[in-house]
Formats: structure tokens, C-alpha cells, sequence
């Protein structure tokens, strides 16, 4: 499967590393030329000797993601640092190049959400990151719920009297 | 249960609306004044007259976290956006104010590895979205083995014949 990746950070290459692993062809896009050492993290090999591509160009121009081979993706995925821009190419991926799986990593919850019922398929790490912050705090009230009171609360209520 | 939360972005001021309205105490600490509003959306009541605290100041600076109520807190929360002062002042509200939960988010996921080795509880929602990302593109090559070739791949291939 050919899989490519726009935005090379260390949520775009660890992806990149992993899916070249596990047997797929990868194409990273970055306008970042240094972003290219991250896909040789773990690896005594360059990434291109382990059959990898990397193209340095901007994700928001189309000659950029063609030279990165969007026009035969089985999967693309927009992982720059912007939202807008990941929005922006996900619906190009999408509309223009009828990219079968297309995915784009959006920070703000609310927008991810938004999109989402538009039909664009999102990750959203931060509203992840509540959930998971969620679930923590409450195992915690359950734990301080059955068992022994704090006991820097206990004094300080202690001192309130 | 008495919550503080360090850092009143996305992450800390959803995690301090949920958590304030399932019953607990939440006392949020941030340096710009301004975060405040984030913890009114989706409520007609100002925070503090649902019963919340909010303190303005420095995380670093034990005067702003004991202000926010940190020698009572059963759970300590650091989200601030800098991976290096969460992990600070998550050593702080354990080793110096002894609450007995503590929960750092860490952007970097090697070094979210590392501290959680050392006994720092910690999430990082970049290794989430690795992860997550992963799994979703390995249900795509699933799909992709299992059902017609991408149409635009076919084409190429038939042009490099």
C-alpha cells in the first residue's frame, strides 16, 4: 500500500517509520528539509536506502504533494503543525485526487468534531489527551473515595477549625 | 475531591468544566488572565459562582501553586504547554506537597517514556496520535488488501508499463 505523509514532525515520522516497517511503501512531504532526520531515528540506514521517499515542499501546493505522489496514495494523512493546512490538503487529497483513506490530525476538539460530520476523517490528539485526563481524575476519586483521606487536606481542614 | 489543575488551555480548562460538574473541588492556576474565559463556554454562570477557583500566576513559583490551594490537593494536574514545567512542578505537588496524584501531559513521547519510568504519571497525546494514526492506517491496508486496487494506483502503474 502507498501511504502518503504530509508534515514530517514526530507525529508524521514515527507513523512514517512504523508503517515503512511493517511492509508499506511511504512518501513524507515536509518544507522542512531537516525534518528528513527523523525518519532515520532508530536506523543505521538511510531512510531511502530502506526504500523510503521524502520530498521537501510545501504542503498547501499542489506541484509539492504530486512530486510527493498523492495521485496514487491508498492512504494520505495531514500531520503538519497547522489545522488549517491539514483541513485544507486532507479536502484536496480527498476531492481533487480521490485518495481512498484520507485522514487529518486537527488539534482543536471542537474543529475535529466539526469536520468530522463534514465527512473528513479526524484525529484529534487533544481531545484524546481530555479523555484520557478524564479517566485518570476519576479512578483517582474512586481510589480517594475507599481509602484513607489525604493527609495534607486533613490538616489543613484541621487548621480551617 | 479537591482537583488543581496547572494550566488552563484546551486540555486543563475541558478537564476543569467536566470535573467541576460531576462534583469536585477544581482550583485551575494559569499566567494569563485571559484563560479564565475557557472555563466559562458552555455555561450562562461565572466560574467562580459555580464554585470553581481560578488563580492567576507563575506554575514555577511554589507562592502561585500554593495560592491555588496545592497543599490540599488529592490530585495535582500539570498541562501547561511546556513539557519541562510540567514535568517540574509535577515533582513539586509529589515530592514537596506529597499529593497523592499526580498526572503530567507530556508532549514528547520519549520523554513521557522516560518520566513514567521514573515514577512520574504521565500522558502523552503525541503517542496517542502515533497510535492511533497506526491503527487507523493498518484497518485501511486491511481494507485496501481485501477489496478492489485504488483506481488512480492502477492507472499509474498501467503508465509505468
Amino acid at each position: 500500500m502507498f501511504i502518503v505523509i504530509v508534515g514530517c514532525g514526530r507525529v508524521g515520522s514515527s507513523l512514517a517509520r512504523t508503517m515503512l516497517k511493517e511492509g508499506h511503501d511511504v512518501s513524507c512531504l515536509d518544507e522542512d528539509p531537516e525534518a528528513h532526520a527523523r525518519l532515520e531515528i532508530g536506523s543505521d540506514k538511510a531512510w531511502e536506502d530502506q526504500g523510503g521517499q521524502f520530498t521537501v515542499g510545501a504542503a498547501l501546493e499542489v506541484e509539492a504533494l504530486t512530486a510527493a505522489g498523492i495521485e496514487k496514495a491508498d492512504v494520505f494523512v495531514a500531520s503538519t503543525n497547522g489545522d488549517n493546512t491539514n483541513i485544507v490538503i486532507a479536502q484536496i487529497a480527498k476531492r481533487k485526487f480521490n485518495v481512498p483513506n484520507v485522514i487529518a490530525r486537527i488539534l482543536d476538539p471542537l474543529r475535529a468534531e466539526w469536520y468530522e460530520r463534514q465527512g473528513v476523517h479526524t484525529i484529534s490528539p487533544t481531545r484524546i489527551a481530555i479523555e484520557q485526563l478524564e479517566g485518570e481524575v476519576r479512578v483517582a476519586a474512586q481510589r480517594a473515595a475507599g481509602g484513607a483521606p489525604r493527609q495534607g487536606a486533613a490538616d489543613h481542614e484541621d487548621d480551617e477549625v
